[in-house]
């Protein structure tokens, strides 16, 4: 993939399996105020993320025809070792960031705090428990067509 | 937030915790030949995947000191719920897309097929089991910067 140019996304779509798709979308629409792309209400909601990018809140049970066995973990287990993540250009704004999420439905999971890889983030579970990060890194910068570089901070 | 702009990602990252980082090393990098932004072995590498945004594959067994308790299913429970995705252009490149992530070493889920919902897709899963959809869906367009538009199909 020699060719690969950075317009062009390599992900285009992001599929959550959610169990109550009105409460994903009272999240991620009417709290974070996301923009909905097409919605079929109870079993899915997609939602524009980045440039050529969706978010799909998907009604886990129908998931299976097109995943296989799939399923949340039940009461108990550990959450899914995945997170969402939202870069952001500011410690202050990782504060901001955090208290719109909380004030929309999020779940606290670790407040912001100076990580030992040197930037700042803070994490926070959407209604299914889902991570995201709200993170702070000194060491990423972005071009402006969206290249990314990521150094080690010193 | 009205004045989101499509350029402006609201996903910067998908951290997906992983059991074996050169294993998914060997998938992402080697095998579907996606660019390295950073990586530290054994414990994370970043991928570029979008503009201004990028697949991080992390050692699921640092995660909880960011993420809390959060491991992947034990054997022989259901998958973790998620899928990414990758909207192609036609069925014939769903059927170039799908051969050319089981060569780097997916393994198959579902073989391409037409959907229920008018489209065309398949899934493999990566070394960790995660989803990959790969679609061809005529009712999603986008314009030159980005700005998706989706229909049901008829």
């Amino acid at each position: 993939m020699q060719t690969w140019s950075v317009s062009e996304p390599l992900v285009t779509a992001i599929t959550l399996g959610v169990r109550d798709v009105a409460a994903s979308r009272r999240f991620y629409v009417e709290g974070l105020g996301w923009p909905v792309l097409w919605e079929q209400p109870g079993e899915i909601v997609f939602v524009q993320v980045a440039a050529g990018q969706m978010l799909a809140l998907w009604n886990v049970k129908s998931m299976p025809g097109e995943y296989g066995d799939v399923a949340h973990p039940p009461a108990g287990a550990p959450a899914i070792p995945i997170s969402l993540g939202r870069n952001v250009e500011s410690e202050a704004e990782v504060e901001r960031e955090m208290e719109r999420a909380l004030a929309a439905g999020a779940t606290l999971v670790r407040a912001a705090k100076r990580q030992a890889w040197g930037g700042t983030s803070g994490c926070v579970a959407d209604p299914d428990g889902y991570r995201w990060d709200i993170v702070f890194n000194p060491g990423l910068r972005a071009d402006p067509d969206g290249t990314l570089h990521l150094a080690a901070v010193d």
